[in-house]
Parts: structure tokens; sequence; C-alpha cells
């Protein structure tokens, strides 16, 4: 019996129809029936998380657990979020439920071993997942070195994350920072970089930007769908 | 209080996806907030729909029932199938819920009389859609006069709709026989074109076919958006 998804969603929307799209384009299927089964709960009512994270902002937990309840009840077999940050929360999140999460983090630095041996990767992400030292100490523990953006370059970020994607301003306003952001940090020795919150794949690929990227989108819907036990297209 | 969408999806996978995309993206939202809480169950498992009206495939209504389930237990304010021939299965589903199911091809008829007044529309679907005279009966109510594919054409559809979105095969195999097949129905007297099976607007976006579409699944959206109290962008 092969297994199904829960997305824990919201986080934000269009991130979340980014990450069932990736699942569904990458499994290995020839017909609707050899898809996955998959529920999500896009949750908009979830408080932003690095505002919770920083400056006291509303907990978000109560209503991801909210959607969490929802998943369960469809039957879930695994629970993954489309959202970095939201990883911050992940252990309060797996101690209300038997059902495992998987976690992004963990994938995405398994990921970077295996690609980028020996490199440096360069963390492009929020400023709550950046302080919170998440990805620093995922990408440590499978002994991958890496480097972070400077204050200015934090903000270019959270412009593009939320006034972009989130916020609906046009892409091509962040093009020029974001190309700036990526020579200047590969000056500073990035080799590659993690596109560390789940809005920034959509950036990259909408304004095609130069350089090597780890999408953690992507490499959570791999991991989803060799767990279920689903072959890679 | 605004309401929420439940979207019966599955049918297939990749235009499930393609529907929740264009709501977050048709939404007047300024962060995730302000977005509509969504629940989905793409419930890959539902039988064939074309199958099940024209050859004695299995019955899709107990899966569609089990998907039902979960979303009214999610607590959803109205329910949405992106498969148009799923429609036909609609008032069986109707009576089972007092949730109201949203259907794709009135929204559609509605669009058409409204875009393309007095003229004539081609319905571009599966054979299922095709042999139920779904679309017929909507589109008379609007008073939208149609014409149809012919064998060979549905031959044509039948291939970019199964082999090529739901089997994974190139679409650039089907992008001559479609581009024949639009000239060739415009020759006939259409004056624009239902993309009247949820895979077809992927194909016509992917391939950027010539010629005035109407989107069911875009009307689809707008109405689930409008339904639950938010604003079109």
């Amino acid at each position: 019996m092969k297994k199904t998804i829960g997305i824990l969603g919201g986080m934000g929307p269009l991130a979340t129809a980014d990450l069932f799209r990736k699942i569904v384009l990458m499994t290995k299927a020839g017909s609707d029936n050899e898809h996955i089964r998959i529920y999500i709960d896009n949750n908009s009512q979830i408080p932003d998380r690095t505002a919770a994270i920083l400056s006291g902002g509303a907990d978000p937990v109560p209503q991801m657990s909210d959607a969490l309840r929802h998943l369960e009840a469809c039957g879930a077999d695994c629970i993954i979020m489309p959202c970095n940050t939201a990883h911050y929360f992940l252990p309060r999140l797996q101690e209300q439920t038997r059902v495992p999460f998987i976690s992004m983090l963990a994938e995405t630095a398994k990921a970077c071993a295996l690609r980028f041996p020996g490199k440096t990767a360069c963390v492009l992400a929020t400023r709550g997942t950046l302080a919170s030292g998440l990805y620093e100490r995922a990408l440590e523990a499978e002994g991958v070195s890496c480097i972070l953006p400077d204050e200015a370059q934090r903000d270019v970020l959270m412009y593009a994350i939320y006034d972009c994607v989130k916020g609906g301003k046009p892409l091509e306003t962040v093009r020029q920072p974001m190309e700036a952001l990526l020579a200047d940090l590969s000056a500073r020795g990035a080799d590659y970089f993690i596109l560390g919150c789940t809005e920034l794949p959509i950036v990259a690929q909408e304004l095609a930007l130069p350089g090597d990227f780890i999408d953690p989108t992507s490499e959570l819907a791999k991991a989803a769908i060799l767990f279920c036990g689903y072959e890679l297209k």
C-alpha cells in the first residue's frame, strides 16, 4: 500500500502551489491513478513565522496545529511544510502527532553534501530563518560549510519574499538588487546558493537568475515522493 | 467571516495544481494572511470519468465521495472540481452534501455569453464530456451557440489530454495536430474555443497556441474567489 502526503501549507500560498506542482511533475506516473494522493490545508491564517521568532509576533503553532489536525483526519502518512522558517516550530508540532514530518532543511543539507562536496554554500532566507541558525545547524550536521548574507542583503531578500512574491509587487523590481546580491556573495566565497525560503525558487525561476542553486522545495518534493514508495521521473 | 474553498482534486493532479495556483494568483492579497484558506484532496484514486461514461469503467463516485467527506470534515464552504468531465457526476455528489458545488461549466457558459456575445464557441474536451452533452446544455442555458470537434479531432484532444498532460509525453508532439485542429475548426465557423478539459489550458499555455480561448479553470477560480468574499486582483 503506497503512502499519502499531507501538506501543511499557506506559508505562503504560492509556495504551497509550487510544492504541490513540483511533486506532481517529479513523480513517475503514466496516468492520474499512478500519482500520489496528497492532502493540502492551505491555511492562510497562520501568523507570520519571522515576526514570531524575531519580534514577539503571534505564535503560529495553534493555527499550524489546526491544519495538522485536518491532515491527520484525512489520513496523511507524512507531513511536509513549504516554509523554511516554519521549521523553527517543527519540534513543537512533531510532539503533537505520530505522523512523521519530513524536514525540508535536513533534506536540503543532504542534497548540498551530495551535489557540491567540499564547496561553500550561501543561505538565502528570511531574517527569521537566518537569525534562528536553523540552516547552519542542518548544514553542519552534513559537514557543509556556508556563508550568510549581510544586513543590506537581507533587506533585499525580505523585499523579494514579502513585497514581491507574497505581496504581489512586480518581480522585475527586484531583478537588479538580486543579481548584485548574487555577484557580491560569489565574490565573498559562495560556490552555490540555497534558495532557503520557499518564495525564492519562484523568484529565481521567474527571473531566470544565473548561478548554481539548491531548491529546498524540489528536495522536499523528491524526499516525499520516495517516502511514499513512488519513483522519481 | 470570509469563506473557504474545498478542491475535490486529482482529476488530474496537474490540473488540480493549476486551479490552486490560479486561485492564489487571481486573489487580491498583500500578504499570506489575506489569501483564501483552501483545502485540497488530490485523490489520485478516482477512476477515469470518460471511461465510466462511455465504456462501463468503474464508477468514480465512491472515490469522489471519499474526498468530499474529507473536505467537509475540514469545513470547506464550497466545493469545486478541476475536471470538466467529472461534472457529469455533480448531481449525485450534490445530493450527498449541503456544501454547495460551484459548477465550472455554468461559470464558463456565463463567461462565454459575457465576453463573446453573438459569437460561436467550439468546445474542446474529452470524449466523455462531448458525448454527455454537458457543455451544449450549459451553453444553451446562456444562449451561446457552439460547434463540436469531429471524430479525428477528438482523437487529437484525447492524445493531448491523456498521453501528454496526464501521461507525461512531450507536449511538442501535439503542437502541429493542435494547430491544424484550431485552424480547421475556425474555418468551420468557430469564433473562439472553450478549453473544456482542465488539461487543455496547460496545453494552450505551454505551447502558446494562437486563438481566442475561454479557460474554464480560470472562470472557476474567479467564481470561487468571489463566492468566498474576496476580491479579484
